[in-house]
């Protein structure tokens, strides 16, 4: 009994990585199914770290408040090493998260909670959700159809196959990094009320168990993990090595006289190994213990995997209590334990023909200590969703998407490089004194911590040069039409009208302030993922006369039915549906009313009245201080500058508010006439 | 077919006040039934204003994030007056709130979305759920067992019968203030997605429909509004007086090109009447409007109430175009409109020999301009919802209910005689010139409106002397046990030593940080709404000899068998449960740790181990700036104070560290010794 099913998009994992691909999906409204083997979501355990970058990105789909408010805010990193008597002793401190890089700060919180944050979303905002207890089975890809944009074509044909309750469940385990799941009985349950429902979902699998379906997809996603099955149906690898080094996890309430358990702290002891204590939500701690005495294959070599039976909490506790000597700890309740040896691999591939693409855990992994896989796989999506969307849109052409396997590869290998550097300072033992020359020196360790925030944070990220990041090609990009098949530059940037703005890194953010009713936004939450480009006009002065002609110029142009703006929006989409128009000016709000502005940047809809929040200033605020965004932006009010952001935030473009044919010429380098 | 019924609690309305009741009881779970006469809640329209402290409010019982988030949120309040030409222009401009005075700002939200809140708040917290579609019919009360509180006396027995759906539905649109609903297939619904449980529930009544029970209730609450069955079953009044000035109300999606029109605005024109303003979310303004010719009753009295026939929509409308001409208003969406006459009135008495309370409307109505009808309401019921809650544990005996009366008695006499000044000022014509002694001149106006605002946030409220308010009497208090038959002061305060914490007012709140994680949190986030009264140590600087000996010697009080915190926790108890102690110290966090603090101040428990949410310090934080939290108290650090509040969080008691004798006298005089 087999039917058939046709969609834009199929998603094969419904992890972090899946979801972020599903909240796009459903935000741009594209016919999406979303399905995944294990039987229910996860709800708790797995990974746990939420950079500064992730809330942002939340933030953008709405949800950003509710991880604030359930997580644990980690503030400070206290490092504890070896005193003269061999006991460990505090050696230092810094902040958790770099200050001032963002509105938020690292937090930490379960990957089920985060799970449940999109999944609202997703179930808020469309009909999307997620199929659980269903495993594809095979997988006909025809690449001669990969670029046939009509929309009749569906070059992936999936077979999915839907489990029964038994067939569902042990896969959970299996998927579950090597962890065991804790006993409910014994220990409490940290499941949430929203997480009921699948709960008893997850018992009514039999329904269609065993059946067979078969979905022509045109795009695919596989996030399906460390050991992913698109990737071995598209014969891709993961390139990489393993280490000896072993780690145990224990999510705990600890009982303990160790003072800074509620910090994250980097614990060496003289011989003992390290331990990472992470404070998580709920009274939780997490630790990460390394496991002095390393299993070996029965053959004897080193780098293959350790025997996981001997590996248990008491023998993980015991390690932890050996490194933390003199202080003591022990718990009475655990939430879930796993164990793990490092390893940093890399994809081969991130895409097959821009059709089938590889994200998060399928393409990368490395070691849980720095917080960054969660994160990173979330953010590869976060990358891929609107390109797709806007190419099945009809908005924009598909060489956008060969962006996807350049900025995210190259963000995989930086973050492979990092995880190596990071997680081998961490195992590697302390040096005893100044002539140790193979010991870690406490200076070493916390300067390479310290630089690793910045990476950590997913502030860092800079985008390469191609016709979505106008920026100058750098020394190790590949060359020309060119780079890695990515289409080049087509238009000159000023980077120094708004140094702040760094082309191909993330908008930062400041307060401005509504033009039409003064309240103080943050600029990024003028942003949300919604698909659409932003064109922001940082007019300046608008009492300088200069100012005042160059806007009225560019906003002239934009007005006209020849403008990018018009030729590239649907006539049946919103004016602001695939490219937004914001302006920021400077100056004094109380000199200018909303209305003083130029029409089509406030535009007019005949039930709404006139747009009123298009327009904003940068000026001090009745309560919140004064954000000083152009000051921070490096914009000299008197000259002003115009930036092109991408959908997901990051900056394509910056030059003169009076450069009008720039704008046109670099959205036409890609985006597609409407009719 | 009759059965019977045992509760603690009856509440008799589920409005803003009934909920407020709700949430309370749902904390401190007691036995609690709610029943309202209307089929279901409301969904749009109604109250709107959320002040300052009605936001602190909703943030200790979780849900101020919910608000802040949904809201329109008012910066700015522009005065439009009539220019030389007899045109309306803007005169000036002043913030909506005033900046300091409370870590939220006012917002505006329609009542729906608040009750919605309650609503969830409730059911996640308890089982107490709202019985819509029932009627109370009779009501008897035992007032010879006022003061019986043995566990099975109830002197209350109501009657309630459970309404058909025919019923319940008319009486929605009876209570709504005298508004007639919008039809919604005419307007865009503005029914948020959780609220439609509510709307199929409704249709659900008949089920029950015409049965009859008997309720035996230890308390109740009459939250029936305006027109209070609970009232008029005791007798009681409602005292003042009515005015000529019939204002119009409408909730449209204005189209205009009036500039100000996201702005609060009072408008003021020469000779057609006034108009308000009020922004509200999803692009809905309120328009507040005055409408010049007012009906008369058939015998031409003109203190009567006004033939409501002859207003509609279309008449409001052309009022509000004559007032702001030369602008131009329409709309295509309205979502809801009604009409009313000023008056303000107050009720002869707020409870039945404190086991029959009265709150919100059914004891003050006015003008709803100001917006203070819900926000005072649901501020009757937070006073004394602890209270009650407390009587029932057996914590505290009956005295302190008598403060419920004096205390918000206070304030709705307060409430009535703004609401007086207030609507007059709005209602009177502008001055022509100086010498138009009749009309009302704009500075007298903006002075007036200013002033207003300070008690229109909520945050002026001071409580009077009493045995839970350790104050010097007032000159305007009555006297010994004695005022109002409340009991008297049992301690001396030493308001000189915390400035800024203002006895019988809320604490005012600035951030501190954790001492054991560094994270900062709001003062008042650490003081939620769970009944627990809070004794605040103000260590002062732990390094100074002479604040560490004092910090020490109190602990050690408090430490004993015999202190207060003990008598008067239940051994079955939480340690924090009847009284939380917390500490701020002040100074350098990083020269302490957590476990340095006595032992008493940071309890063990066997499961969760050391509680590392009891110490904080007065320092700078990472990423949050300073809280300054000793000088903006008024707190010196060389000699500390220790501050009692109330579970409100309104300031009972300041006095110096060191004295633990008076802490015991505080709480001996009301609370009961525990076995």
């Amino acid at each position: 009994m087999a039917s058939e099913d046709h969609v834009d998009v199929l998603i094969v994992g419904a992890g972090p990585a899946g979801m972020m691909m599903s909240a796009w999906m459903a935000r741009c409204g594209i016919k999406t199914r979303i399905v995944d083997k294990r039987g229910t979501k996860i709800f708790n355990g797995q990974a746990d770290g939420l950079q500064s970058r992730t809330l942002e990105i939340f933030d953008s789909f709405g949800f950003a408040d509710r991880a604030w408010l359930e997580s644990n805010h980690m503030l400070e990193i206290c490092f504890w090493n070896p005193d003269a008597n061999g006991n460990i002793a505090r050696s230092g401190r810094i902040p958790d998260s770099i200050p001032g890089i963002s509105r938020f700060q690292q937090v930490v919180l379960n990957q089920g909670r985060i799970e449940r944050f999109f999944l609202d979303m997703i179930a808020k905002e469309s009909s999307i959700h997620v199929e659980r207890g269903v495993l594809p089975t095979s997988l006909q890809f025809d690449e001669s159809k990969a670029e046939d944009i009509s929309p009749d074509s569906y070059p992936i044909t999936v077979t999915l196959r839907h489990l029964t309750e038994e067939e569902a469940t042990p896969k959970q385990t299996a998927t579950a990094a090597n962890g065991v799941s804790v006993s409910d009985g014994l220990f409490r349950s940290n499941l949430a009320p929203d997480d009921t429902a699948d709960m008893i979902r997850a018992a009514e699998l039999n329904a269609k168990a065993n059946t067979v379906e078969t979905v022509h997809a045109k795009y695919m996603l596989g996030a399906d993990g460390a050991h992913s099955w698109v990737r071995r149906e598209l014969g891709f690898t993961l390139e990489g090595e393993q280490t000896d080094y072993v780690w145990g996890v224990l999510d705990i309430v600890p009982i303990t006289d160790f003072p800074d358990i509620r910090m994250r702290c980097a614990i060496h002891s003289a011989d003992s190994g390290s331990v990472m204590v992470i404070p998580r939500e709920n009274k939780l701690v997490r630790l990460y213990i390394q496991l002095s005495t390393t299993e070996k294959n029965a053959d004897g070599s080193s780098t293959g995997r350790v025997d996981r039976s001997k590996i248990n909490p008491e023998m993980i506790l015991k390690a932890a209590n050996k490194i933390m000597a003199p202080y003591k700890l022990t718990y009475r309740r655990m939430d879930w334990w796993t164990a793990y040896q490092i390893g940093q691999r890399v994809g081969s591939n991130f895409s097959a023909k821009q059709r089938i693409f590889l994200a998060g855990d399928a393409v990368h992994t490395h070691s849980p200590k720095a917080g960054q896989g969660m994160n990173v796989s979330m953010q590869d999506t976060f990358n891929l969703g609107w390109k797709i969307a806007s190419v099945l849109k009809g908005t924009a052409d598909r060489s956008i998407l060969k962006t996807y396997d350049v900025e995210r590869g190259n963000v995989a290998h930086d973050l492979i490089k990092f995880d190596h550097k990071f997680s081998r300072l961490f195992s590697g033992r302390p040096a005893k004194d100044l002539m140790d020359e193979e010991g870690i020196s406490l200076d070493e360790f916390k300067e390479a911590f310290a630089k690793g925030n910045m990476f950590a944070s997913g502030i860092a990220v800079n985008y390469g040069a191609s016709h979505i990041v106008a920026k100058a090609p750098e020394a190790d990009d590949r060359d020309a039409n060119g780079i890695n098949g990515v289409n080049k530059v087509t238009v000159q940037s000023r980077q120094e009208l708004a140094t702040g703005v760094k082309i191909g890194m993330r908008m930062p953010s400041f307060k401005v302030l509504n033009q039409s009713d003064a309240r103080p936004w943050h600029f990024q939450q003028l942003l949300p993922s919604n698909g659409s480009w932003r064109v922001v006009l940082f007019a300046g002065d608008l009492t300088l006369p200069g100012r005042r002609a160059d806007f009225d110029a560019v906003s002239a142009e934009l007005a006209k039915p020849t403008s990018f703006l018009k030729r590239f929006t649907p006539s049946t989409g919103r004016y602001d549906s695939v490219i937004d128009v914001l302006t920021v000016h400077y100056g004094h709000r109380q000199e200018h009313t909303v209305l003083d502005f130029p029409e089509v940047l406030r535009p007019f809809d005949e039930v709404d009245g006139w747009d009123y929040n298009k327009i904003f200033v940068d000026e001090e605020s009745y309560h919140e201080g004064n954000g000083e965004a152009y000051k921070n932006y490096g914009i000299d009010p008197t000259q002003g500058a115009t930036v092109i952001l991408r959908p997901d935030q990051y900056v394509s473009y910056v030059g003169p508010v009076a450069d009008y044919a720039s704008l046109d010429r670099f959205f036409s380098g890609f985006m597609i006439e409407q009719k």
